[in-house]
């Protein structure tokens, strides 16, 4: 087992990663308090992990754990859902003194992180994710959100975990479509953060998506640790935080285009990055050797490299309600090279309906022109 | 004008008392940014206050603030109500840059405080109390939340303003019953934390009551130098801010029992109150003259000084769902003197009891013994 810290003073934290230690006691017993535990958790990851993980909290001294199941998929980000799950929580009496433990996906550990950060004003939890986007990306730095009709994670709060584990055993089971879906965060890691982990992955994506227990373990470590410095710099995201958007300007619209859960949050990052891609290019500011490296790399993965056919008004109007949208001005992350993402506010409007009409459907395209 | 500070590091914070400061610009200037401003008030105090607030914005550089109107009353502390709000922010597409500004009481500044701190993660908004209690009690400390079916404040955050602007100006339209209300948390923070104030109101009460500004500007300074003091000390209520919940465990019961809305809040603890110093008595901390002194207060407010026909089996189930009871062991604010308010978790369920049946139906009472 490796464990990173995200250090963030009395909020800091470890992630621990391993194979196995779902179901490690003594990796619970520090973050349980007096109160109740709640295990959040979905249809799909109960049968499989959730009696590992109850067997663990009981050992751990918690007496009783109570379940809260939540719809699978991005839908259950939803008003309603946290409604139930509040429920839940004061049916059973869980008080302050409670602890939440998210056992699943992004999804999951967004809505569960989101209950817990409100829930009697804040409560502690627990991230135990069973997805690589999760174990490498979204259990980490304590963004947690539902979505709204009217656009993704707009209701949420920054809330960190009192621990991460991250057992990449749990990815034996993970469905062959979420596994690359999962890729695409540690791609975008790379790009944005790290060349030697795109030379990585250029060099080891094939051992990655045949889960070897090696790489997997390599891709959460480095991904775990270049956010977890990115997060001890700017918690709230004001500032250096916004480079891990990258491709999430185009990918939140693709995901609220298409309707949510149609695309994987993954593969509209996929698409969205290499669309960012394609703009820093164009803006003046990446190679564009380097944009084909990116777009390679989401090809390989099997990945979409570019988003569906939707008129680009309609992306338009989907991304200036992006929450990085400032002043209504778009914001985007673009690439100066590999390894260095930065945030514009500054990009021309005609460049972007440039990257967007060149993939836009015939029609449309010529609609808006 | 006079401006008591929070003192909270990189969330510090002023409030402004005086009268006729509710439309100064220059208050409200250094805390819009670039982005639209959303005042969230009800259409009782819209009429009174919303034009003079809108112009002060207008004035401060705010273009076209957007309005939204929630309903009057404790059931506008709801989870319908706060969507409404998200629904309005977001079709006017208020961003990350926005400001909300509370206008009205407590209920105003609970629902609006609370959407601001989850709003995308959190924007920044200013408290503008209308009422005794938004001004001497809820409007400061960052404490917002929403109700639910099964207890009263369960869902919400720790959110510091970024101001408050008090115009004990507008106390002017306020109705009595409300004022008196107000005034119950006045004797709240004399009793719990400082025995000069308790003088001042045995001296004073009329003189508030009759709305005389001078007496106004004294009991909204003061209780706001009281209650920074102790936020400033654990913003969080880890542990000494909880002395501010003095007659809450009795009144939040006594709140749920009778109805949200039945029972003004204030007018609940302050039942709540000398139920709590009777129990104060009973366990032998507190002489009876000073409980005594409570009760006289209170009834010269024109406050009710016992809670409604209830069952003590139904108080007491009500009160286990507290938040302030950890490890379903019920947790009481008890006085130790006038000035001096402490947190016990050990007391006597029998002693409760005697309370309780003091003041039950004589029914309910013969079949709890």
């Amino acid at each position: 087992m490796e464990t990173v810290r995200v250090e963030l003073g009395g909020r800091s934290y470890p992630i621990h990663i391993g194979a196995g230690i779902l179901d490690a006691a003594e990796l619970y017993r520090p973050h349980l308090g007096a109160g109740r535990v709640a295990v959040i958790t979905n249809p799909v990851v109960a049968p499989l992990y959730l009696e590992r993980v109850r067997g663990a909290l009981e050992r751990a001294g918690a007496v009783a754990p109570l379940d809260v199941l939540v719809d699978d998929g991005e839908q259950a980000k939803s008003w309603g859902a946290l409604e139930r799950v509040f429920d839940a929580l004061l049916g059973a009496r869980v008080g302050r003194d409670g602890v939440i433990v998210a056992l699943g996906g992004g999804v999951v550990g967004d809505l569960a992180g989101f209950a817990a950060a409100v829930y009697q004003r804040g409560i502690p939890y627990l991230q135990v994710p069973t997805t690589l986007l999760a174990q490498v990306d979204s259990s980490v730095g304590g963004k947690t959100a539902i979505n709204h009709a009217r656009g993704k994670n707009m209701i949420g709060a920054f809330h960190q975990p009192a621990a991460v584990i991250a057992d990449v055993g749990a990815l034996a089971t993970l469905p062959e479509r979420e596994l690359r879906a999962g890729a695409a965060e540690v791609i975008k890691h790379g790009f944005a953060l790290d060349a030697a982990l795109v030379e990585w992955l250029e060099a080891k994506l094939e051992a990655l998506l045949a889960r070897e227990p090696g790489a997997l373990t390599h891709a959460v470590r480095r991904s775990c640790e270049l956010k977890a410095t990115v997060v001890a710099a700017d918690e709230r995201e004001s500032g250096r935080r916004a480079v891990l958007n990258l491709g999430h300007t185009f990918g939140h619209a693709i995901e609220a285009g298409a309707g949510y859960g149609a695309w994987l949050h993954g593969e509209a990052v996929a698409a969205g990055m290499v669309m960012a891609a394609e703009l820093s290019v164009r803006a003046g500011l990446l190679e564009a050797a380097d944009a084909a490296r990116l777009r390679a790399l989401v090809i390989r993965a099997g990945l979409p490299a570019k988003g569906p056919s939707m008129a680009p008004e309609r992306y338009l109007e989907l991304m200036m309600l992006d929450k990085k949208a400032a002043g209504g001005r778009m914001r985007f992350i673009l690439l100066e090279r590999i390894g260095r993402a930065v945030m514009r506010g500054d990009v021309d409007e005609r460049l972007v309906r440039d990257v967007l009409a060149a993939g836009a459907p015939p029609a449309s395209a010529a609609a808006a022109r």
